[in-house]
């Protein structure tokens, strides 16, 4: 690691979001022409939208970019999920095709949609929205030993840092996260569980839709590979490459690139809730930054959630990933600012208050 | 009431969704590039529109119109609210400025606005965007007899169903539901205790904001109105005349012009479910059109989507009205159709299905 890494740098850069246009947000709140707390939690994130930016009212968060972070896991050789490895790289195709429910879903709420080859174990082509940045062709077999190297763990959270910036760069002002990766409810679950401390069988789901024979052996291999790499809450870039992913650490990245640079990410499910949990035991001013886009019927995604104190805007009993949960969250953060920068105050449209 | 009026005709042109529609969208869901059943109650409803419609894969449904019934309650005197009763004509002209929060969430989701004087007790003018049909400068006390007669109920209820007919002829292919009037809810928790046979402190609450001797106060204001007006669920129409409001009627009607005319409507919160449940007792096949929006604080709303066997879409502690909290369901309702219209199939995108 260089004196001044990337990473660093970024982790070094995150300041709480501002008190001060928060405080100004709720006294906005209380004058537009409408019954105080009529509009109930996105009252509460047009304000936490307001500390982000740093501004009240604050910015309409557009553009809207929507970075799937793709990758494959050794952990799938323990038969955790019904769905053949190849489908990764397929779905990638899908994506740049965009026949894909995140491409659906991205043009609904007009957001890009790039995707990031993390960690894809094919081979996935070059393709216009393809962000090319293979760190291993797939995790190792965390039931054997740690799925990543500590240069692995870094240079994925760089590339997730590198994604942020460049969707800033280009003028987006509102990410959300989306992931690719079959098995990746695998490794969700051991992050989930090792940084909630709940037990595996706790947090652990039905991902895709498996049965109750290879539920159960899904926890016994997430509690094997948390045996083998004991991680650790304290020491979460060890705990990220003993049992997570490469696009978890993308995620990471990304999530912390992003609260650095004062632009808040929607999560999307349980990926994206198990690598805030790890961003946040990274650098925990970078939580002021994230909303919850949508309740995963994962078990693990609302024992993250709880744990990250973030309620969801959306709750449609969805388990898709990609990040279609996050993505149909858009135009409601997209509301809950046009309540601050567009909707009239009482004495401004001559509207009686209470009496 | 002529040999066959409006509503008469309205009522008889109603027919259920198409089943083979649906049986064809249930189909499609499952060839789609996403494990079965991950998109949770997205795919429930993309199913739904297709009935509706008639066609598998539905066509989108834009555009988008949001009709805001407005209207005054003779109860109001009864002291049930703390907002004085010019509020209502005072709103009516920040909507017609498009200073309120509709305006911003009809623009957020890419809907027009348009506002009908159904009821409005002071003089609102004119303005583009305004529907004049005023059937009364607002409804009598309810306290004291009927608050509308037989010929006001079907007056609004014929102003209801020509909105409707007006948009679906302008090229609207979903319709919203939205609603403005001091006190309001205080008819909507009478309508609704009425046809659940829910007592009236069940489905009673605190409307913009009051407190617990004003609570107390407004259910047994509505107590006092069930028991002179003597409301049947049997008799809907005489039923909305005793307890209802103007707005309600029109909202009536607007429901049963809509799915007259197939138009999927989604609706709003405690008006327009005290108002589909009248609806639904006119033409019970009518129900088969309507979306639910999202889950309004007020207990009769929750009632009343119990009782219509209806799941809301959006659930964020919302209690305005205006159509607010269905407005922000308009891009998951739009989402469900692109799922059936847009993504592509295992097949078609060469992805591996489950082993």
């Amino acid at each position: 690691m260089s004196p001044m890494s990337l990473l660093t740098e970024t982790v070094a850069a995150i300041t709480p979001a501002s008190r001060e246009a928060m405080t100004a947000a709720e006294e906005r709140q209380s004058m537009l022409t409408k019954p105080p707390g009529s509009l109930g939690a996105l009252e509460n994130l047009g304000t936490r939208l307001s500390g982000m930016y740093g501004v009240c009212p604050p910015p309409m968060p557009e553009p809207v970019t929507i970075a799937v972070f793709a990758g494959d896991h050794g952990v799938h050789a323990q038969g955790v999920s019904p769905w053949p490895q190849e489908v990764t790289a397929q779905m990638v195709g899908n994506f740049l095709a965009g026949g894909a429910v995140i491409n659906a879903f991205g043009r609904q709420v007009g957001a890009e949609v790039i995707v990031v080859d993390i960690g894809v174990a094919g081979d996935v082509g070059a393709a216009p929205g393809l962000q090319a940045h293979k760190i291993a062709a797939g995790t190792a077999d965390m039931t054997k030993g740690p799925a990543m190297t500590p240069d692995q763990v870094e240079a994925a959270i760089e590339v997730g840092i590198g994604v942020a910036r460049g969707c800033v760069a280009q003028g987006s002002r509102l990410l959300v996260t989306g992931d690719m990766g079959i098995a990746n409810t695998t490794a969700s679950a051991a992050l989930i569980s090792v940084f909630t401390g709940l037990g595996v069988a706790e947090v652990t789901g039905r991902g895709t839709g498996i049965d109750n024979p290879m539920l159960e052996h899904k926890v016994s291999v997430i509690q094997s590979a948390i045996r083998v790499n004991q991680p650790s809450p304290d020491e979460p870039l060890a705990a990220l490459a003993g049992v997570g992913g490469l696009e978890h650490a993308g995620v990471v990245g990304y999530l912390l690139g992003a609260a650095a640079l004062h632009t808040p990410v929607i999560l999307d499910g349980v990926i994206a809730c198990a690598a805030a949990l790890v961003a946040r035991a990274i650098a925990p001013a970078a939580a002021d930054y994230w909303i919850a886009g949508h309740r995963s019927v994962e078990p693990g995604a609302s024992a993250a959630l709880t744990k990250l104190d973030l309620v969801p805007l959306v709750d449609l009993g969805m388990r898709l990933g990609e990040g279609s949960g996050a993505a149909l969250a858009v135009p409601l953060v997209q509301a809950a600012a046009r309540i601050l920068r567009e909707v009239a105050t009482f004495d401004s449209a001559g509207v009686a208050n209470k009496e």
